[in-house]
């Protein structure tokens, strides 16, 4: 079994996607992560539920959640509208992290090394500059265990 | 909107629960990651999937993913089995990380800042001791785009 086996279409976003319309899509589609694609279609981020979360969180409030709780629950609901048009570029971390990506033939070892060491739910699979979909971590488990 | 509003019940698993039993409940149960309860019923660690991953792949091949692909494909296939009963205690991590724990009464923007900040789609909600459940990534963006 190898990566072209287990990939699917998934949803890409840029980095001029506003970071609440991310956060919807992430949502609605019930993905376990986005993937950010530059000017050519190729990956430059790809980001966990969590570092899309990290996106829209004050850094104040990561740096000690009990801050948080300063905030009333009425504007702690409404923390992704405090956003507004902020978009995905302005909000990611300056230094590009590995990027768990890799090609159609990887095996299912190598899928799950590459989640593991990037802490990353999906991994980009490319083909000659191409983005051909992602495989998740669901769709790594649920073939890994049925065998 | 609190954490009590949000959470639901959450399966748990121990330390002497073997690694291949623990990837089976993540895939089978659609989960974001996984509990490991102590002898007490509170929480030792809380694993994101990726880090329930990182118990099952050898560590070589988390150093450098690009060796995993010296292991034949029908080898790679059924790499939890090479597990046999290798126990959750054997693999977790020596040193404990910051565990996303909260009371009832945190609020959607401390869950969030709370899993932002440990890479984990999942809070566990303790009360007074006691494991009430947790809130997964998932719920949270529901109802926080749902408003």
């Amino acid at each position: 079994m190898r990566a072209r086996d287990l990939l699917a279409a998934f949803p890409t976003i840029t980095i001029d996607t506003p970071v609440s319309q991310a956060a919807r899509l992430l949502a609605e589609q019930d993905l376990p992560g986005l993937i950010v694609i530059d000017e050519h279609g190729r990956p430059a981020s790809i980001l966990p539920g969590t570092q899309v979360l990290r996106l829209a969180v004050p850094g104040y409030c990561q740096d000690d959640p009990a801050l948080a709780r300063v905030i009333d629950e009425e504007h702690a609901d409404h923390f992704l509208d405090a956003l507004a048009g902020r978009t995905v570029r302005e909000a990611l971390p300056p230094r590009p992290r590995e990027l768990p990506v890799t090609d159609p033939d990887a095996t299912v070892l190598e899928l799950a090394a590459l989640m593991a060491r990037t802490h990353s739910p999906l991994v980009a699979v490319m083909d000659e500059g191409r983005l051909l979909g992602a495989v998740t971590l669901q769709a790594l488990l649920d073939r890994v265990t049925s065998l």
